[in-house]
C-alpha cells in the first residue's frame, strides 16, 4: 500500500490517468496495481500493488506519471 | 480509508481481535468495516470502511476496541 499525502489539485480524472499508465508499465517490473483510493478533497490517494518488492512499484510509478508516493509499506489483506 | 500509524506492539492475532471486535459492534451505526491492509514490521494499519460518515467510524473503533485511528479520509475507490 503506497500512499500521497497530497497531490496538490489533482482530479479524478488526472489520477485515473495516473493509473492507467501504471498498468501500461507495470508488466515489465512485475507490478500489479489493483485499486486506488481517491479523496479528491484533500488530494490524498491510496494505491494498492502487489509487487516483488517496494522497489518495483516505485520504479512503476517513477516511469509512468512521476509522481512517486510518499510513503510505501509491506501489508497483509484481511477481512 | 482510516490509518494507524503506529500501533506499537501489535501483532496479526490482536489486529484481528480487534477487527472482529469492530464487526461486532458496527451494525447500530450503520457503518461496514470491509478489509484491513496490516503492516507487522512497522505497526500500519489501513483500514477501509463504508460508513454515513467520519464520525460513525471512528465511534465504532473507539467502541469495539478504543484503538481510534490517527487518520481517516473520505475516498471513492478506483480500479
Amino acid at each position: 500500500m503506497d500512499v500521497h499525502h497530497k497531490v496538490a489539485g489533482v482530479k479524478a480524472s488526472d489520477a485515473a490517468g495516473a493509473h492507467k499508465k501504471d498498468l501500461e508499465t507495470q508488466g515489465k517490473y512485475g507490478v500489479k496495481y489493483i485499486k486506488y483510493w481517491f479523496d479528491e478533497a484533500n488530494g490524498r490517494i491510496y494505491c494498492l500493488t502487489e509487487a516483488p518488492n517496494k522497489e518495483a512499484a516505485i520504479r512503476v510509478h517513477r516511469e509512468a506519471h512521476g509522481l512517486v508516493a510518499d510513503e510505501i509499506n509491506e501489508v497483509t489483506e484481511n477481512t
